[in-house]
């Protein structure tokens, strides 16, 4: 099964409620990247809650996806990063540091709102 | 996998991106009844844009979805009914009549903030 992209006005919104394997993830890659070319979205928020823990992979894939959309033209908001997540990210140098995150994804919209009218 | 459930401030997002089989939509239907109570949601979006043809045992819990929820205190808006989907619905005498129906889901946000303000 593809993880669900939701489209809200000019943004789309995601929210990763099972552990992802490799193939999951890179369809998902794909599906977001073909989303935002269709719908000329300029914000994308992905939420990680239920994420608990994720492996090299998938953490390169995420930070992938997250400079893929920004070369796209779509800024992404990344929410509810779990402390495995984020201890995976930064032992593997995948720093994100140009992404902003919040706490979930009411914060999330909030933020990317703020990074746009920059 | 599950379907994700999302929340914006007191509703919940739901965008049901896969042809629904029984184990599939019976999960929801839990998983959908439990969100409601632990987020105490006022109102539920459910997107069936992607959803091309439902059998009379999916438009069945589709229908219990409704009611259920709405004995819980949320509101479903249903949103992006294809042809085929409506056809089914009506054929199988789950006419939805209270049911508040929008094109998108934008559209369906807009409809379910009026109809709890009613």
């Amino acid at each position: 099964m593809r993880i669900p992209i939701l489209k809200l006005h000019n943004y789309l919104l995601i929210s990763i409620q099972t552990e992802l394997d490799d193939k999951t993830a890179i369809q998902f890659q794909e599906d977001l990247l073909n989303k935002i070319h269709e719908t000329w979205a300029t914000g994308v928020v992905i939420d990680l809650t239920s994420v608990e823990i994720v492996d090299s992979y998938i953490a390169k894939i995420l930070g992938d996806v997250v400079s893929m959309s920004d070369l796209m033209g779509a800024k992404v908001v990344l929410t509810g990063i779990q402390p495995a997540v984020a201890m995976t990210l930064i032992d593997l140098g995948i720093h994100l540091k140009d992404v902003p995150t919040a706490l979930d994804l009411e914060q999330g919209l909030i933020k990317l709102r703020q990074e746009l009218e920059e």
